[in-house]
């Protein structure tokens, strides 16, 4: 798929065709687009943890209103970070987002669709899910991405907003 | 061009072709696409200052000391954030990121070489870019973005690394 058309088409997907799983071929290939994100000083301060097993996708669906899809996903991917491994310290979420958004458009490409929930800056429910995955000390959860087949259909958004962008200076 | 190749082969261009012009529509093209991003309750928290005025790019270039490109790209994007914009607090960062991510691979399908030079959270960078642009109080230069048709090859990028996968939990 093109570039811009998965940009543009790319949308929240929220529910999701039951029963139909997603490959393990598929997975690497949103996870490979993920890991190949900028990082300052190419840090790559990322990880991955990928969730199949249905009470733990149960678990995590109740973490914050916005993430009940996460039980009905085939598969949720928790977005996480290791400040520690930063060269350039303060710059991990930002590169976590980076990694995030190449991900979803990734999937997009691949015709699964996807929805980014965001966890950090809220300290609780990063507790939360740093418990129902086991996450080690110094492991930041920055999203909760349940991924699969969109029960929705993709089209494209329009956003572009002329006042938005400024000639020379502001 | 393929979403996955834009994604893989994508990398840091700190060498322009000198006196190559980006066009209006390549500029355009590029900027819709920042603004196609996801934002937290679609809250599109980013401004886009566009500079093609070489007095300007020469005192962006000397900001800190990994953006001296942004003197001899014919175009450079700031990318800011307007905090107050948001509708959850506190997801600016990740929202424009996702949208800086987009520009990039954007500019790529176009041909064009980008390299993302970050600012925040490093308060001093963002107050010189602040004053060098004029920009309102409450709004916050994330980013400096310099771009232009390559002198540097792209390619694909391997930065696949399996152990930073963790099936089910940690």
């Amino acid at each position: 798929m093109d570039a811009l058309e998965a940009i543009h088409t790319r949308r929240s997907i929220r529910e999701f065709e039951p029963g139909r799983e997603v490959s393990d071929e598929q997975l690497q290939t949103v996870l490979a687009a993920a890991m190949a994100a900028p990082s300052a000083g190419n840090s790559q301060p990322w990880h991955f943890v990928v969730v199949r097993n249905a009470t733990i996708r149960e678990r995590l669906s109740t973490v914050h209103p916005y993430v009940p899809m996460a039980a009905t996903a085939p598969v949720v991917i928790v977005v996480c970070a290791e400040p520690a491994l930063e060269v350039y310290p303060g710059f991990w979420p930002q590169d976590c987002s980076a990694a995030i958004q190449n991900l979803l458009l990734a999937a997009r490409s691949l015709g699964l669709g996807t929805v980014w929930t965001g966890l950090y800056p809220n300290q609780q429910h990063c507790d939360t899910v740093a418990a129902i995955l086991n996450l080690p000390p110094g492991v930041i959860p920055m999203a909760i991405v349940p991924m699969g087949y969109p029960a929705q259909e993709f089209r494209r958004q329009e956003r572009y907003k002329p006042e938005r962008v400024h000639l020379e200076s502001w």
